[in-house]
């Protein structure tokens, strides 16, 4: 085993957990946080190596509190990974689909499966999350009842694989980003293309974002992600999160930015970082 | 008493039944709905004449939900209304302060009075919204409990106000929007500057944002809000949601959402109403 840790929100079996995983290659320890604010506090600490935080979701949106971590905290975003959210109905070893009649699990997962449970006859119980109603499913055998979650969870817990890709959707797909220290190692991968994240405030003038926006198209640099966010102590006024195609110390990309600053009353560079590129199954 | 009718979210005594009273100026029946998407449902139905629901909030930001409600329902902006979000510690009547020990509200009013909670020694109960707690401790006396909810929701259940704006940052207002149907006779109100509400998609091409935010900026038209969010079945794909100054039927205007639909796939106006300008006191 090797001494990089990488703490995650959740308990083991989440599908956060997977993603480190997936990204890693396995060669990392994964550290269970019970929040958000925990996964960011572990690594602006010291006690682990890198963090996994869930930033998007291509059903349902962006996961703020992410973004608003992201400022408190002077953390370097390392890398990008786009997992696949593909829901299994586990059981206990050996018992058949047609013995289950409750599926226990978060909110948000049932809701995503509600077409397949109804299809089947299954009633939803509402669990605090995937990995943890796998445990519960564990810990309180009962062969009338499911869980909702990772295939990942199923190694995890023991459990049996009763139905894969359960959601109603299947173009569901969660963006993870990869939280270091300032000073942590790059983590290389070999990828042409870069993506950098940035943020940053305006003034509240007319045509302010659009000369914002005009520093890119400008220089013909693509941006993949625009986000805004109300700044704290400051009513109905934004920071914005941007991400854009190339790396932050490409002299194109250093000159947009420079020209940002011109206008912008704060702006701060959360990291360069190999783009995630993979091919969308179900569009 | 009027028969227009107004459906919000919650249970008398909520933010939401608040904001309808200030807007309406009390001249309507509030009927309480279980979810947003009741509230939708029930004015698309006929059932009630107006709707009100949160968009935005300026700490915690924009209502998502309702961002997708709008689009899947065919109705109408006909107002918006700035709510200043005060919450009071509320008690039985005859209690003292000294007596109480236990604050049970909705998690996020609670979150939001932290620091004031913690200076007086007050223990959180969590509840499932604010004006639900203060039903709860009107129906379950005890002089050891408070409820944290608002002024209005003191007078809809007869218990006193032991303590006012508790929260820590003041700079709290919700954005609230006012429902119709497309026929809905419009509700007049004095005031010179109007706004509108549009939602659009574009293809994911460079530089197609800086594009479509330069039909406003080339006509010197100031938008007040813009929001992404993740269009249905296209994997990180975006609908865009935009508040411009002025009125759909601006000739300025109207030339700059049609020069907006030669690049958008999609394009609908949402509604013109009267913007509700306020003084913030706490900024």
């Amino acid at each position: 085993m090797t001494d990089i840790s990488v703490a995650f929100q959740g308990e083991h079996g989440a599908y956060s957990e997977l993603a480190a995983i997936e990204y890693f290659h396995r060669k990392v320890n994964t550290i269970p946080c019970h929040s958000f604010d925990d996964v960011f506090a572990q690594v602006s600490g010291g006690f682990s190596s890198f963090g996994i935080v869930p930033i998007e979701n291509s059903l349902a949106g962006s996961i703020h509190r992410n973004y608003d971590l992201l400022l408190r905290h002077n953390l370097q975003i390392l890398g990008e990974y786009h997992l696949r959210v593909s829901h299994c109905l586990l059981g206990l070893p050996g018992v058949r689909l047609e013995e289950i009649q409750f599926v226990h699990s978060h909110p948000q997962a049932l809701a995503q499966c509600e077409a397949s449970l109804n299809r089947l006859g299954l009633q939803p119980v509402v669990d605090i999350d995937t990995a943890g109603s796998a445990r519960w499913l564990r810990d309180n055998p009962d062969k009338h009842s499911a869980a909702l979650a990772s295939h990942h969870a199923a190694r995890v817990y023991g459990l049996q694989i009763l139905l894969e890709n359960m959601e109603d959707d299947q173009a569901n797909y969660t963006r993870f980003i990869i939280l270091g220290q300032k000073s942590s190692r790059r983590i290389e991968k070999k990828t042409a293309a870069y993506k950098t994240s940035i943020v940053f405030s305006l003034t509240n003038q007319p045509g302010i974002l659009f000369k914002a926006l005009s520093v890119f198209a400008l220089r013909d640099i693509d941006l993949t992600k625009i986000e805004s966010r109300p700044m704290p102590g400051h009513v109905w006024e934004y920071m914005f999160y941007i991400d854009f195609a190339g790396h932050a110390s490409d002299p194109i990309c250093q000159r947009a930015v420079d020209h940002l600053k011109e206008l912008a009353t704060s702006l701060r560079i959360l990291g360069s970082y190999p783009r995630h590129q993979i091919d969308y199954q179900a569009v």
